[in-house]
């Protein structure tokens, strides 16, 4: 079992910083892609001196490691809780979609780094991999108990699943703070445009 | 206007060798990624000598810019035959999106190289956004005259045209040559996950 938030202790104020880094280097990754943003960079964007954010973080590999644990917490946070509110299986996948959305791009900044699956070293990379694929299979779940009940298209499960993640992550990709849509509304819209194709027999408005 | 693949002159036995180079390079990208992968590494997967790969390619963002600039010469001439052959929105965007999983499947080998956007140099970097930008022009079209048509959902033609685009775009991300799905078969399962979603007053089976 993943419990990348449970194994937490209580914060410290090391952590407390930690977490405003985090989202700092967001924004240095979002302007010059994950592989393109250097220490100095994400140190310059933060204000702080290159050596000061080595004390709070050993390299960049270790912050895209905070940042992927980060995200895939509260991924994984927001499926449970959406799968715990019960409902039609339309709207526990709308609920995941929206979370999903807002997840990517209000709390991570739209940064792209969790993305960045293939730049962490062995051990971190499947730890990280293994929340992905629990993340993936609660979603999968969702999608099967609907086809099971005759409440969604009798669809592949898993590329269903692969196509809402695919889309759900590639809002990182275009969207930008200062642009014309915000998170609230693209994630209504992105949850209703992946989650009404899968209703069967119409659509659920 | 884009005119990537018109602008090309009969192709030359060097023209043919570099197509079978960025076709191997594929496989190099697609175990290491963009940014893992060194010259070296593409030149031992395609069995060359590196200084042999150097004639082809000046390094690898020349590499990755044949790699972008060929899917896209492709995807565009798929998005436009697709809209020639006519029949109803729904049908067009099919057929998009199965061409779209084809190209990146089948003609670049699941390679994400041409997903790696911000590693290319300025100029070409803007050339490769325009012809990204005409392409989703071209889709985006088809969204909105079924949406004017009434045959499509009232939908936010931009942001399901960044959707879709993003499913399709994902299927390199996890899709493997040795896996169980057959292009073809994910080309199928995608077009219509994405588009089902989009017809008004209920699927169109």
């Amino acid at each position: 079992m993943v419990q990348i938030a449970s194994r937490r202790a209580a914060p410290t104020p090391k952590d407390a910083r930690r977490a405003e880094i985090l989202r700092g280097a967001a924004d240095a990754f979002r302007e010059r892609g994950f592989h393109g943003a250097a220490m100095r960079d994400i140190a310059k964007t933060l204000g702080m001196l290159p050596s000061n954010l080595y004390y709070y973080f050993e390299g960049k590999d270790d912050l895209l490691y905070a940042c992927q644990k980060t995200a895939l917490a509260t991924l994984l946070a927001g499926a449970r809780a959406a799968i715990k509110a019960g409902g039609s299986a339309a709207a526990r996948l709308k609920a995941i979609a929206r979370r999903h959305v807002l997840c990517l791009l209000e709390e991570t900044g739209g940064s792209a780094a969790h993305l960045e699956f293939r730049a962490l070293p062995g051990k971190r990379r499947a730890e990280i991999a293994r929340g992905r694929d629990a993340y993936e299979r609660l979603v999968r779940g969702v999608v099967e108990a609907g086809v099971a009940s005759g409440e969604l298209r009798p669809v592949d499960a898993k590329l269903a699943t692969l196509s809402m993640l695919g889309a759900l992550n590639s809002t990182v990709v275009w969207w930008k703070p200062d642009g014309p849509r915000r998170p609230p509304e693209i994630a209504d819209a992105f949850a209703n445009l992946i989650v009404e194709g899968l209703v069967a027999g119409g659509h659920d408005r």
